[in-house]
C-alpha cells in the first residue's frame, strides 16, 4: 500500500483552547497514534498553541511548555492555525473565541454542549457561510458515536425518536438507588466522593445537564432551532417507595431524555421515567450514557458508552479533528457542516402528551381517602390499571397509594392531581412519573 | 445558508450491481432525499445503470425501466460511472466485478459480508493502489454503524475486544426459545414461516453467517488479515433444559461472535454462550444484533439495531455512497481506505481460552454418577462452583447434572469431558457451554 499523502510536506497545525483533563487526553492521542493519523488525514497534525489561564499548572508529560499560552490573540491571530480544539466549556469567553475563530476560517472542533445547545444554529450558519467546519461529537455522550452516526448515517433517513440517558451522574445515582435502597442524599455524597458528581451537583441532578445535550441532539435529528424551553426535572425527589412499587409494576426508573417528532412541533422532555425491565436501556447502569434512536427506515437503533470521562471524550474530539482536517486538506472544508439544516420549532405544551401514569398519593390512613382518589380521577376520564396500598399502619400514620393508570393526557391528569390535593388528606405533593414505552 | 457546490453541473453517476429487496431501498432513498444527499455530496447522486438477472421481473416503482440491463459490459466499460453499489452477495460473480471497477477506477460500495470476509484485505489493498474507495458499512450489522465506528470514530483509540450478536436468525430463535420453552426445531420452522429464516437455515443457524462479519469486524478493530478459520458453533443442539438451568444459574443463552486481541495472537469465535442476565447484551431480544466494542481508550461501548432488512441495509449503503462520492467530488478518493491496514494474524488455539464453564452431563440415573464425574474433573484441575443435579426419576432413567466451573483452561475441560464420556453412563455427549463476561 501506498500512503503518497503522507510523504508531503504538508500539515495541519492545531490549536487547543484549554487544556483540562479532556485536553490532556486529547495531546496524549494526538502523540501516541501520530503515523495513524497523518494516514487517515492526509497530513501530520502538529500541534501549534494551547491556550490556558495559568502556564505553571502541572499538564500531561507530553504537552510541551513551548505550547502554552494565555493570550488568545496568539492563536487567533495565527494565520497559520488550522483548526482549533475549543475545550474550555461553558458561554464565555468560549462563544466569541469560536466566532473568532470561524470568522478567520478555521475549523473548529468543540466539546461544549452548553455552547452548542445555546448558540448551535447560529454557529453552524457562521461556520457554513465562512466554508469551515464546526464540529462537536464529544459534546453529547463522551465517546458514544451519536452526533456522527445522525449526522452520517443517518443522511438518507429522518429520525422519528430519540429516548437517551444523558447523563451519568443521574445514572449512577438512580443504579444505586435501585440496588441498595438508600436515600438520593447519601448515594449523592458517595458519587460525589468517588468523583461521580460535582460539590454543586444542581446541573446533573436537576437534568439541566442532560436537557442542554438534548437540544443539540434534537438540533441534528429533527433539523430543530428551539422555541421555548424544555420540560426538565431532576431525580432529587425520588425515594425508596418509588423503586420499590417501580420493580413491583415491571419497571426501572431512569432518568430519560425524550425527543419525538411531532410533524409542526416537537416534543422534547427531561425528566425520572418508568421503563419497562424488558427495554434494553433498562439495563445501562453506572455512569453510562444509553442513546435509543428510531429512524424511520432504519429502525431502533441504541448506542451505549461511556458519557464523559477524559479519555472516551477525547477520542470523540480527535475523530472530529480528523474529519475537519481531511477536509481542509482536500480543500473541501464545510461541506459537512453546511449539510446541517435547521428551522425553528415549536414545542409541543406537556399537557398535550398522552402516556400511562404511575401516581403517589402519600395520604393520612383513614377511611373514604382512596374514594376520593378514585373519584377525582374519574372526573377527569382518568382509569385506573393497576393500584397498590401499602399495608396499614397505626391510625392516622402516612402511607402510600400507588396508581399505575391507563393512557391518558397529561393536562387532564394534573387536573385530576390538583383536585386530589384540595382534599386535605395528602401528606405531601403527589407524585407524577411518566411510564415510556418504546 | 449558501449550497454553492449544489448549482454547479457536477453530478455523480452511480450503477447497481443487484436489485433486490436491498437495492430497492437504496433506489428509494436517494430519489426520497435527493436534495438532501446532495447537500451532502456536492453534487447530484444520478443512477445510470441497474444491473439485473431479469429485466421483465417487477421491482420497486421508483426503479425505471432504461436503467436496467443483464449485461454487466455495459457497467464496466462505461466510463461516466463514478461508484458502483454491489448488491448481489456471494462470491461469483461479485468478485469479479468488484475487482473490474475497481480497476477501472470506480469506487465502491458493497453489502457482501462473504466476499467482504474471504478476500477483504485483498480488495481493500486493490482499492488502495488504484486510489479509489472500498466501503461496506452494509456488510455487517445491516443499519447499526458499526463499520463507521470503528473505522472513524476509534481512528485514535484500540480495541481490544468485541461482543457481538450478528445473526437475527439465531437471536431470534433463543429469544423464543427462552421465553416460550420450545425446541429449537418448532421455532425454526415459525421463523421460516414468518420469513426470519430462510429455507435453508445452516447459514445463520450453524453460525457460518455470524463468523464471516466477525471476520470482517476483526480486519477493521484488529487489522487483522487471519490465517486459519474462526472456531463457530450453531444452536441447533440446545434445548429446554439449557435454557432453564442458565436461567436458574443468572445466565441467558444468546450465540455470541467474540474477537479479542491477545497481542501476537487473535481469539475469535463463535458459538452459543451464557451471558448474565445483567449483561446489556442479555436484553438484546429478537431479530436484533448488538455490537458490544472495548476500546482501550474509549471504554465501552454498545451498538444495537436491525441487523437485517430491506431498509436498515439500505440506510447504510447510501451513507456509504455519500462518503465515496463526496470524496470523489473533492478529488479525495481513496483516502479512507488507505488508512485501512492489515496485517496477517494467527489465530488462537481454542484449548488456550480460559473461561468459566456450564456443563451439562445427560447421565444414567444411577449410584457413582456423580462420584465419577467430580473425580474425573479434579484430575484435570477443574474446581466446580455449582452443581444441580435435577430430581431422580424411575431409576434408570435419564437425568441431566448441570455444573458451573471455576475459571478453567478449555484444554482441560476437554480432556475431562472425554475421561467421562468413558465411564458409558452418559445418554449422549457431554454438553459445553462457555460463560462469557464482560
Amino acid at each position: 500500500m501506498e500512503f503518497s499523502k503522507i510523504n508531503t510536506p504538508q500539515r495541519v497545525k492545531v490549536a487547543l483552547l484549554g487544556c483540562g483533563t479532556v485536553g490532556g487526553g486529547v495531546i496524549r492521542l494526538l502523540r501516541d497514534n501520530a503515523e495513524h493519523l497523518a494516514a487517515r488525514v492526509g497530513a501530520e497534525l502538529e500541534i501549534a498553541h494551547v491556550l490556558v489561564r495559568d502556564t505553571s499548572k502541572q499538564r500531561v508529560p507530553e504537552c510541551l511548555p513551548g505550547w502554552l499560552t494565555t493570550d488568545p490573540e496568539v492563536v487567533l491571530n495565527d494565520p497559520s492555525v488550522d483548526v482549533v480544539l475549543e475545550l474550555m466549556g461553558g458561554e464565555h469567553p468560549a462563544k466569541s473565541l469560536v466566532e473568532r475563530a470561524l470568522e478567520s476560517g478555521k475549523g473548529v472542533v468543540s466539546a461544549n454542549k452548553f455552547l452548542l445547545a445555546k448558540h448551535g444554529p447560529a454557529l453552524i450558519a457562521r461556520a457554513a457561510q465562512r466554508g469551515v467546519d464546526l464540529a462537536f461529537e464529544a459534546s453529547v455522550g463522551g465517546g458514544i458515536p451519536v452526533i456522527r452516526t445522525l449526522r452520517d448515517s443517518l443522511t438518507s433517513d429522518w429520525v422519528s425518536s430519540i429516548h437517551a440517558l444523558l447523563n451519568g451522574t443521574c445514572n449512577y445515582i438512580l443504579t444505586r438507588m435501585r440496588q441498595e435502597g438508600l436515600p438520593f442524599e447519601s448515594i449523592l455524597a458517595d458519587a460525589q466522593r468517588l468523583g461521580y458528581a460535582e460539590a454543586d451537583p444542581a446541573l446533573d441532578v436537576d437534568g439541566h445537564d442532560a436537557a442542554q445535550k438534548l437540544v443539540v441532539l434534537a438540533m441534528l435529528a429533527f433539523g430543530a432551532e428551539l422555541v421555548g424551553e424544555v420540560h426538565t426535572e431532576g431525580i432529587r425527589d425520588l425515594d425508596e417507595t418509588d423503586f420499590r412499587f417501580a420493580e413491583r409494576f415491571g419497571f426501572t426508573i431512569k432518568h430519560l431524555a425524550v425527543g419525538i417528532d411531532r410533524g409542526e412541533q416537537l416534543e422534547l422532555r427531561v425528566h425520572p421515567a418508568l421503563v419497562p425491565q424488558a427495554n434494553p436501556l433498562a439495563s445501562i447502569h453506572g455512569v453510562l450514557n444509553g442513546v435509543f434512536i428510531h429512524g424511520r427506515a432504519l429502525g431502533p437503533c441504541l448506542l451505549v458508552g461511556r458519557g464523559a470521562g477524559e479519555m472516551p471524550t477525547a477520542v470523540s474530539v480527535v475523530a472530529d479533528l480528523v474529519d475537519v482536517a481531511r477536509a481542509r486538506v482536500e480543500g473541501a472544508s464545510g461541506l459537512a457542516t453546511r449539510a446541517i439544516r435547521t428551522k425553528k420549532k415549536q414545542l409541543m405544551p406537556l399537557g398535550e402528551l398522552e402516556a400511562r401514569y404511575y401516581l403517589r398519593f402519600d395520604v393520612r390512613d383513614e377511611p373514604g381517602v382512596l374514594g376520593t382518589i378514585a373519584s377525582e380521577l374519574g372526573k377527569h376520564n382518568i382509569s385506573v390499571e393497576q393500584m397498590v396500598q401499602e399495608g396499614r399502619g397505626s391510625p392516622g400514620a402516612t402511607v402510600p397509594v400507588l396508581m399505575i393508570t391507563h393512557r391518558s393526557r397529561e393536562a387532564a391528569v394534573d387536573a385530576a392531581l390538583s383536585a386530589v390535593a384540595k382534599a386535605g388528606f395528602l401528606a405531601r405533593k403527589p407524585r407524577l412519573l411518566r411510564i415510556e414505552e418504546f
